[in-house]
């Protein structure tokens, strides 16, 4: 089961590399991060090509790292730029893999694949997380399961009503509309709730308990495993811009064949000086991510053990169409990165 | 190393099957047991066709369980009869399987191969279990071992007078007497003390400490794995009847290829009302099997790592015989049923 | 990735083998170790041939050992002298592998191939360890890593610069000799600091901070991985009689492809009665060795994962020298024996 290699993949939230160095696997690699004395970011293999030892276990020497075991340094390129042994002369194969990396939306983007295939402009848009019309709140999630299996999760969100109380309503799970057009590249779960009573999520939120309205969860995927949820709350028939808007960041990011990293992130267009509110929603997406999706999650992986999901031939249901769009798209990448 | 399909497996304690979902592995299957409104035992598969979850995750409706991903329900049949999604068709292939299972004895037995050939009259009496003349105290025990270690562990009882300090004896180990006339499907073990004093087990449970008598261990198997000890102590040449009797069940089913469930109980018929015994019992069986016999048995898997013991060659004694036998009567059978 | 057979490996120090079973896996054979009555060390293969239980889960009978299964007992030969069941004959296979094994310089040497090619004047010279002249204290390490990984580490002592805060000089690693005229069977890599100040070390063991000095690192290594460290600090172009030396022994022994167990032991010619020193030693050993050394060898263990260090042709520095050429006889000496 190998991953896309031409792809942004998130490596991190932007605030996460410091001048500190950072260990991190992605897609089976293992690279340590740091940002410069300028400012910007680099990863680079974590393995002395010496004696393979992690480079995170060594030290930031300006721009440079310096291996922990004998202080070869290598410089943002990848280049050793010094042998402190003998006559210092230093061997041609002494160098390492730098990642390209971009920065943008406030995550840290990496392509695995060809440098010169790697275009900024390709990066899915969260560009919600910057949007000062928005406040933000970002946490980080380690999950034992392969990263499909959260992308399935997330856009099939009828299993709310079952895994999450707080997103529960009384009327059952909600309604999902097929896409009519589907774009080739792109994928759209829309999940509606017309003229209901607000779930205890959108009371906690503000939106009055006794009032009905329409509630809308609409996620958008883009591969490999970046999702985008547009989830709000209005009054029945009411537009979109009355009422109460969250939209949600899945950013999802194989570490193994099966672990994962996940990141997330609610945005609120509501309340944003309440600091309170902040602290109160990142409660809910520990207890609701980590809590519950996160234990549902790792139990199906260890059933599916190490087959590939689809191999095994899984029952499936009108609200599946999604999840199984989003694996064909990435299956047909896979592919041609093969050829 | 297959499992026996045709036989009765010992699952699980009756008490133990009530109106909350149990999940228990049982040769490699993995399944969910509940207790219906009426009483009957159902045991379903734990794994939810549509998204492989462990149906053991969900929520007891009545008589039909609902997985906790996204709610679909199936009855004591397995049949799936509720999809909460789009039109509520359900589609052919939504169900799982339903074993076969008994209650009898106070244990609940499964089925694993064709439900046709189960015939609830084959399962090996263990009425001791029920029966009023006596008291019983039931326990269970999870081992990393296979279940055929433990099998030979208790049809070689000489094994006592090395591991358990409580029925040593001063005369050394016991006498076994082979079988003149073996049955084709149940072995007995026969391990005897003629005119001893009494061990500490003995001691403990009444018997004069400075009077001699006969003691008797004979053990019975019954495939796969079933196994009473007719355990007493009675004066010297005195019928069986006058003395202590304290037979003692011993049910082993295997979990995996390398773990297994133990199930045991014993049964007197004397001082039945005297809770503190009970009590005492249930310690002494801990102390025996937990604390003595498990880590021997599963040091010898260690040893035997994923080997099948007997291609290993080991040295045979004589009292090895009984074991001999019952692991050739379980290979017969499971060749018999690869053909 | 086999072991030498036919070698002087490690096994324990002297004082470990007591009147009590001692377990311990070495190049993968499980064996029991304890001292007969007379005090010689005898060492057995941990395993009955009649169950497979480890024997040292039995106990010691005089200098006979008693599976704690059911009682065969096994002398210091390895022959089966008792079968305590039925009519008490010994089976003719009922017997274990009673190892080739050598007490020299205070530690306890396993030979497990031929016990004919066995010479104990092959042992490589430990005299230090109880010279009278010096005070030794030793030590032991489990390591997750191969054991020619921690070989590696001790021939390339330029690592003390960037792992070792102790032993780190202001002047930079440390000048490397390569030999000249090497010995076929014998490694040596000298690492010297002429004319330096001391490091913290040997400020520690007394040599004045504020003087400088000759400091000296020069590792033996000889087969399979026994490395004894002469280091001191004397007067720049004294005589090393005049300094301070304290010879530093490290006897590696392969447990597993991925684990070792390391024995270490600093002797000292100064300062031999002083107990507070030797505790300090202790200290600062465990420092070094299991607290900085340890972590860094076994993630290169996990970096480099089952694969053999060679194969994965790491970039070679001037340094690197030694330890590629003791990797040489290993293989060499492996070679050989398979022929």
């Amino acid at each position: 089961m190998p991953f896309i290699q031409n792809t942004w993949y998130a490596a991190a939230w932007s605030t996460e590399i410091t001048r500190s160095l950072l260990a991190r696997t992605i897609a089976n690699e293992n690279i340590v991060f740091y940002r410069t004395e300028a400012g910007s970011v680099v990863g680079l293999t974590d393995r002395c090509p010496h004696r393979f030892v992690p480079l995170h276990l060594g030290r930031l020497k300006g721009d440079s790292v310096e291996c922990g075991y004998h202080g070869l340094c290598f410089d943002q390129t990848g280049a050793c730029t010094l042998n402190p042994h003998g006559d210092g002369q230093i061997p041609r194969a002494a160098k390492v893999k730098s990642y390209k990396i971009a920065e943008k939306h406030g995550v840290v983007w990496l392509w695995l694949g060809e440098a010169s295939k790697a275009d900024e402009s390709s990066i899915a848009d969260f560009s919600v997380l910057t949007n000062p019309k928005f406040r933000t709140v970002c946490s980080y999630l380690h999950v034992q399961a392969n990263y499909q299996l959260i992308s399935d999760n997330l856009l099939d969100l009828s299993h709310g009503q079952y895994v999450h109380p707080m997103f529960k309503n009384a009327e059952g799970p909600p309604r999902f509309e097929a896409e009519k057009d589907p774009h080739s590249n792109e994928v759209w779960a829309k999940f509606s709730r017309p003229n209901q009573l607000p779930n205890k999520y959108f009371q906690m939120l503000g939106y009055p308990k006794d009032q009905r309205g329409d509630h809308r969860n609409f996620m958008r995927w883009n591969p490999p495993s970046l999702l985008l949820l547009d989830v709000g709350m209005t009054g029945v028939n009411r537009p979109v811009e009355e009422g109460l808007s969250i939209p949600t960041s899945h950013l999802l990011t194989p570490e193994t064949e099966t672990t994962s990293h996940y990141f997330w992130a609610m945005s609120r267009d509501f309340r944003q000086d309440e600091d309170d509110l902040s602290q109160e929603l990142l409660r809910v997406g520990v207890a609701v991510f980590d809590d519950e999706d996160k234990p549902v999650i790792e139990a199906q992986q260890r059933a599916v053990n190490t087959s590939e999901l689809m191999s095994l031939k899984p029952v499936l249901l009108h609200t599946d169409g999604p999840a199984v769009r989003a694996r064909r798209i990435v299956e047909a990448q896979l592919q041609a990165e093969q050829r």
